[in-house]
């Protein structure tokens, strides 16, 4: 999407050769119209199929998911929780996701009753680098019985594999943005 | 706001005599064109201020103010960030906040860059209890120099009395849904 990779040049600050920071547009602040047109595209990429629900992940794919909604027809967005312990139980659906960037492991959890077998679950994030946040919330998709329709991604880090794992296990991903590299003199995107 | 009061009626759900929970619609699983109308009505409540940028908290406000952004004429939301330590340094703004719910205080913090002098700022959060974290929004933008224009809630408890010490410093706060008791038979709203 032109427009994202545009705004990450002009906006987007690298760190180092691995991290790209967003908190301009799409992280602490919110450009809610860029946000939209995002929404609209992935509706575009995701046309024909019978979204019922998006799902997301606390606190930086909110807001993206919110504004989504709007072009799969107001669908319920849903958000998983990190949970802070490890002990949970009950009615929820739990994974454990490892944190590359942190490097500590955490579990994140839906209550049962926000995913049901007869949903269409579009998983909406903000970065796809190593994939193990989207496949925690695969996992909690697989659990629910649920069908998962796809995953739309705002900025993939194709340099770190994540994605194109998750793509030959037949998880179908569209990333607006797919950063080949970003260690020499600028951000190069494919295609 | 009838239409939101009637949701708490049919899906919100009491624990104990204090708490109430809108994880079903307005918290983990959101209900986004209702977030949108939310919007509208702060915008009719706000008409004649000039907002130019939405303050609210992650994780719980992020999606109402995102939803909420497009009736103020798709303005930037940010959200401040609870820290996990209490040593941030450099060119944050931060506030304490002390929560009655974990028994614990944490910090806040907003970057400088997201809050100018020039800025006028509404508040937005899900709930107005004791008001602390309220309390801590209000400081960041008093240490920016911006404008606070008011505050945008969607359920206060009135009966814990936050919002009523906060009007009588001056703010202007605009509550969707105002409980006055819930401790009896049925949720009780003020007009």
């Amino acid at each position: 999407m032109k427009l994202l990779e545009e705004r990450i040049l002009k906006d987007g600050e690298r760190i180092g050769t691995e991290i790209l920071k967003v908190g301009s547009f799409l992280n602490q602040q919110l450009d809610v119209k860029l946000l939209r047109e995002m929404g609209a595209e992935w509706r575009r990429l995701f046309a024909g199929e019978a979204v019922t629900k998006i799902l997301t992940i606390e606190a930086s794919g909110i807001a993206i998911a919110v504004a989504a909604a709007e072009a799969f027809g107001d669908c319920p967005v849903v958000f998983a929780k990190k949970a802070r312990t490890s002990n949970v139980s009950g009615a929820f659906y739990t994974a454990k996701v490892y944190s590359f960037t942190h490097r500590t492991e955490h579990e994140i959890l839906v209550p049962k009753e926000y995913l049901l077998p007869e949903d269409r679950v579009l998983l909406i994030d903000d970065f796809l680098a190593k994939g193990e946040a989207l496949r925690g919330l695969v996992s909690l998709i697989r659990q629910s019985k649920a069908t998962l329709v796809g995953c739309g991604i705002a900025v993939e880090k194709v340099f770190q594999g994540g994605g194109d794992l998750l793509r030959e296990e037949g998880i179908r991903i569209e990333s607006l943005a797919r950063i080949r590299r970003m260690d020499g003199e600028t951000i190069e995107f494919n295609n």
